[in-house]
C-alpha cells in the first residue's frame, strides 16, 4: 500500500485512517445494500438511515436543543455567505452586524452587502488579522437582523476561545473550520455553518444549524434552493443531496464518539497539538514568528513566519523530505501554515515539531 | 467481498465496477500524493492535474468547441434552475421560452418565473408527458432570452431523441440525465448543464458548459456563487470544489474513453440495453404497459406499469428476489421504472428481461 505523509493542508483536511479503511472496505458494495455508497438513492432506507444516524449524532456531540434543524447542503461556506443575509436580512428594515477577523469574514461582508445594510462592528485589517476583538471592545446594536462572526479563520490563524456574547441578538457564526473541535454552547446561536472539508468530512458538504424562530424571517421571495424552509421542511433532500459526503460525515461523527469519546476529549488532544507547536515558536528566540496574538492562536491552524522568504523556502523543500507537507501559508500573508484538525494524528505534529527544533539548530 | 445486486436506481446510478475498483484502490494514499483523495487540496498539484484531465477528456468526448467553457460546480440541477435566469434572463427585457416534457422541465420553469417573462412553449402535462414535442409542433421567437428544454425526463422516461432548432436563440438545456449517453453537437447549444449523478459520477458535482459569448449578457448584481462569470475566471475553484466528485467525474470519462470508446460507442450500448426492455413491452400483449409514446421514449428511463397496482407490488416484490432492485417508479406517477445508464451492465438488463418474461407467464 502506498506510504501516507504527514498532511498540514488546511482543507480540504486530514481524515482519521478508520474512517478512510470503512469507507474503502465498502466501496464496490455496501453489506446492507449490495450497492455501493455512490450508486445509492438518496431516497433508499439506507440512506435515510445514514442521514438521521448523521443527524442524531451531530445532535448528541454538540448537545443540539431540539429547536435547532441541522442541514446537510451543498456550496460551502461561500453559499452561506449568501444564503445567511438572503433569508435573514433581506426585507428586515434593520442592518445585520459583522465583526470581521480575517480573510473569510470579509467575503462574508461583501454578500451581506447585497441584500441590506452592514455595519462593520469591529476590523482587525488595520492589524494585519493578528487578533479577534476582547467582548469588551464589541458593542452590539439591539436592532441588528443579527450578529456575524467567523470563529476560525484559517489564513491569519486567529481563532475565537469563546464566542462573543451579543445577548439578544441572534448570532450567526461560520464555524466551518473550528467546527466539532471543542463543545460548544449551541443555545448561544441562532445559526451556525460549516463546509465539511476541515473536521467534519470532504469537501461537497455543507452543515447548516439553525433556530426554528429564525426561518419565520426568510422572505418569500427567494429561490428555491436558497430558501432554509425549503431544506428543513424536506430534510435537506428537496433534490439530491451529497450522498457519498453525508455518509463521510456520519462516519466522522462515529469516530468522534467512539474512537475519541466525544467533543471535550478532542478539545484536550487539540490543545495539546497546538501547545506542542506553539511553545517551540515561543520558545525559539524569535526563529519563528507566530502570526496571532497569543490570546487570540488558532489551535486548527498554526501561521508562523521565518525571518527571511529564502529561509521558509528552505524550510519548506526540507520538510517535504522528511514527508511533512502541505505546510506552505496561503498566499495572501505568505509563511508557513501548519493545519492540524481533529484528524490530525499527534504523531504527525511531534514530527513536525521534531523536525522545526532541528531546522533552527541547522540554520 | 459482498455480492453486487443489479441496481436500476433513477439516480444517484450505477456506476462501473472499474471506476469504483479504482477510487478503492487508493482511497487511503493516491500514489503520486501519499494522501487520500479525500483529503487533498484543491490547490494541489495532484487535484490540478485531475480537474484539466476532467476537463480534457470532456471536451474530448463531446467535442466541445474552445468557445466554451466547462464548469464543475455544487447544487445540481435544482440550483441550475436558478442560475440560468438569474445569469441570463434577469435585466434582459426579453422573456424566456421553455419547453415542458414532464416534472424536471416544470420546476425549471418556476425558478426562472422569479427573474422576468417566461413564455411555455409547449407543455405536455394535459398529455401527462407522455411524449417531446415534434419540431413542427415548436414556433420559436427570435426575440427569446434563451429557450430551455430538458433532453430527458427521468420520471416520465420521453426524451429528445434530437435536440429542437431554436434558429439563432441560444439553446438551454438540463441534461442531467443523458449527458455523456450519445454523441452531441455542442455548437448548437448555448449552455448544458448536467447533475453527475446519473451518468457522469457521484451526487454532488454538477457540470456546466457555456458559450463564452453568454456571459456578456450576466447582471452584475448576482451573489458570488451564482454568477457563472466567477466560477469561469476562477476555473471552478472560486471556493472549494467537490474534489471527490470531480475525481470520479475523471475516472469516468476515462472509463467512456479507454472500456468504451467513446459516445457513439457507448450510444449504441444504450439502444441495446433499452431495446431489450422496449421490444418486450411491444410484444406483451398489453401485460406491460409502455408510459411514453415509441417516438419519445427514453433510452436511460424505461418507465411502464402494469395492469393493477397490487400486480405491480407483486412484480417488485418478486423481482426483488431475483436481485432486481429500485425498480419502483416515482411516486408521482407510479408503476415501475427501469433507469438503465450508461455503468448498467448488458446483463443485468438482460436478467430483468429475463424476469418479465418469467413474471408475465407465471401471471
Amino acid at each position: 500500500m502506498t506510504k501516507r505523509v504527514h498532511n498540514f493542508s488546511a482543507g480540504p483536511g486530514v481524515l482519521p485512517v478508520p474512517v478512510l479503511e470503512a469507507i474503502q472496505h465498502d466501496m464496490l458494495a455496501l453489506p446492507q445494500a449490495g450497492i455501493s455508497v455512490l450508486e445509492i438513492s438518496h431516497r433508499s432506507k439506507w440512506f435515510i438511515e445514514i442521514y438521521q444516524e448523521a443527524q442524531a449524532n451531530l445532535r448528541q456531540l454538540l448537545n443540539i436543543p431540539s429547536n435547532y434543524h441541522v442541514l446537510f447542503l451543498q456550496g460551502g461556506a461561500n453559499l452561506q455567505f449568501s444564503m445567511v443575509p438572503l433569508n435573514l436580512l433581506r426585507g428586515q428594515n434593520a442592518p445585520a452586524d459583522y465583526i470581521v477577523t480575517g480573510s473569510w469574514s470579509v467575503k462574508a461582508v461583501k454578500e451581506a452587502q447585497r441584500e441590506g445594510e452592514v455595519r462593520v462592528l469591529w476590523n482587525g485589517k488595520d492589524d494585519k488579522f493578528v487578533r479577534v476583538p476582547k467582548q469588551t471592545e464589541l458593542t452590539f446594536n439591539s436592532d441588528a437582523a443579527y450578529v456575524h462572526f467567523t470563529s476560525n479563520e484559517t489564513i491569519q490563524g486567529v481563532e475565537f476561545a469563546v464566542e462573543p456574547d451579543a445577548g439578544e441578538v441572534p448570532l450567526v457564526c461560520d464555524m466551518s473550520s473550528d467546527f466539532m473541535s471543542r463543545p460548544l454552547d449551541v443555545n448561544r446561536y441562532g445559526l451556525i455553518y460549516a463546509g465539511a472539508q476541515k473536521n467534519a468530512g470532504p469537501s461537497g458538504a455543507t452543515i447548516v444549524i439553525i433556530r426554528d424562530d429564525l426561518l419565520t424571517k426568510v422572505p418569500d421571495n427567494l429561490h428555491t434552493m436558497l430558501d432554509y424552509r425549503i431544506h428543513v421542511k424536506k430534510e435537506s433532500s428537496y433534490n439530491t443531496p451529497p450522498v457519498f459526503s453525508v455518509y463521510v460525515i456520519m462516519l466522522m461523527t462515529r469516530w468522534l464518539m467512539n474512537d475519541i469519546g466525544g467533543l471535550a476529549e478532542i478539545a484536550k488532544i487539540n490543545h495539546q497539538k497546538a501547545s506542542l507547536l506553539y511553545n517551540l515558536i515561543d520558545n525559539s528566540n524569535g526563529f519563528y514568528i507566530g502570526h496571532a496574538q497569543a490570546d487570540s492562536r488558532s489551535l486548527m491552524n498554526v501561521s508562523f513566519n521565518l525571518q527571511t522568504p529564502e529561509l521558509e523556502q528552505a524550510f519548506l523543500s526540507e520538510a517535504a523530505k522528511h514527508d511533512l507537507h502541505t505546510l506552505k501559508g496561503h498566499l495572501s500573508i505568505g509563511g508557513i501554515r501548519a493545519s492540524i484538525y481533529n484528524a490530525m494524528p499527534l504523531e504527525s505534529v511531534q514530527a513536525l515539531r521534531d523536525f522545526m527544533i532541528k531546522f533552527q539548530t541547522n540554520h
